[in-house]
């Protein structure tokens, strides 16, 4: 096996998926997609249901269990988790526990802090049909739970699967939530876009766009005001100038 | 149709999820239960493949389709969005357009945060094989990106749209991202607590558990350390006294 694991499992382990009890070998390959998408490599089935390893779950896996490192099949959960060092359980069902109830926003949070720790991490998703037992539940150090509608609360085992892999991506590597690419071109600074908001308003004004005096200021604050929501590139600006370069000459009727 | 949106329709519409040129009936079923499970339940198509209404769509819908309000389908984009104040498009190739780029999470605040000055927010998601046209990315107001692993980043049309979907509504129900349900009891008050490590200290003490006096100070803080960190519940207060009773009696051979 020549798995290389990406470039961030250098500083932390990425957390380990166990699926107890599973039951179409579809499902696990979509689980394994889910979790490769987020960068997650590790799967283990506890009792599967059918024999591994699978056609049908290699077919949905859409090439990750072929990218992935072997899953490994136990017989049991505590063989699986051996070495886990916090365990989460993925639950619908909220059991009579005194244990922390995570969102998977919250359960990354949490376990990222402890995988910077050196803490191995493992998460539990139970049957499709059932869940997990509370038995399972219990020996887990906390639960994650995913707020649905309470209406139509039946989630995929692999879209679960990918809810917890995602938030821990995410957190994980840091992305913004909101970028502006500008291209080759910076954003305006105040005074180019001054240049051209000025020029506009002169040309507007030689025109007789300000019927009164009186409401010059306030149509000026207004279109400045429009055109700074813009968040203008230097590029922009030339663009808008050539338009203005272009309204104000004489129509040549030309196509 | 007597369709009742959720309750908290009533102050925010829900985003409208748009897909353009969809391909496999069973993924639109499959964006539907997605939606649904988030508490989005108004699905609009542009020039699906297959036929619509679908079989085998419903079938993968697990009932959401049902449940929704009829699914409307549309020959243009610009029909399908007519109505729509802001309109995000999810890609995942960044093309070079000058457009706010957001994660799924900064889409959804930005979204709710126009949802609630009552705009209408729709969501685009393009063909599977081959996502949206730059034509179609550039008529959005701004860009949905999903960060996944570059190594492995083709995701489901259908995990698409619930990623998207969920982030809106964990923001939008403000799940807290930890909770400890403690059941009836209460989380064990200071003086409760401290009362029980007093007593566990006697208990030692008088067992000579405590080799030196020097020693004394520190294990006595790393015994508080330990069970502070555990959260403790006035019931499971109560439990520990009776472990620490049931211990510190003569052993009487009862199984």
């Amino acid at each position: 096996m020549t798995f290389t694991p990406p470039d961030h499992t250098h500083t932390i382990n990425p957390p380990v998926v166990i699926l107890v009890d599973p039951q179409m070998p579809e499902n696990i390959g979509a689980c394994a997609r889910a979790m490769l998408n987020c960068g997650l490599y590790e799967l283990r089935l506890v009792r599967p249901r059918d024999d591994w390893p699978n056609e049908k779950a290699d077919a949905n896996s859409a090439g990750a269990l072929e990218a992935m490192p072997p899953v490994k099949v136990f017989e049991t959960l505590e063989d699986a988790a051996s070495d886990i060092q916090t365990l989460y359980a993925t639950t619908a069902r909220l059991r009579d526990l005194a244990k922390p109830v995570y969102t998977p926003a919250g359960a990354a949070s949490d376990a990222i802090k402890r995988g910077y720790n050196g803490e191995q991490i493992g998460i539990l998703f139970g049957a499709e049909r059932s869940g997990l037992t509370t038995k399972d539940v219990s020996r887990a150090d906390a639960i994650i739970n995913i707020p649905l509608n309470k209406d139509f609360s039946s989630l995929n085992l692999a879209q679960a699967v990918l809810l917890v892999a995602y938030e821990w991506r995410t957190l994980f590597e840091k992305t913004p939530p909101l970028s502006l690419p500008t291209g080759k071109s910076q954003k305006a600074s105040l005074s180019i876009r001054e240049s051209l908001y000025e020029r506009l308003i002169d040309e507007l004004s030689v025109r007789g766009f300000f019927r009164t005096p009186e409401m010059r200021p306030s149509v000026i604050k207004n279109i400045t005001t429009m055109l700074n929501r813009a968040d203008l590139t230097e590029q922009e600006v030339q663009t808008l100038h050539g338009i203005l370069t272009t309204l104000t000459a004489p129509a040549t009727n030309k196509s």
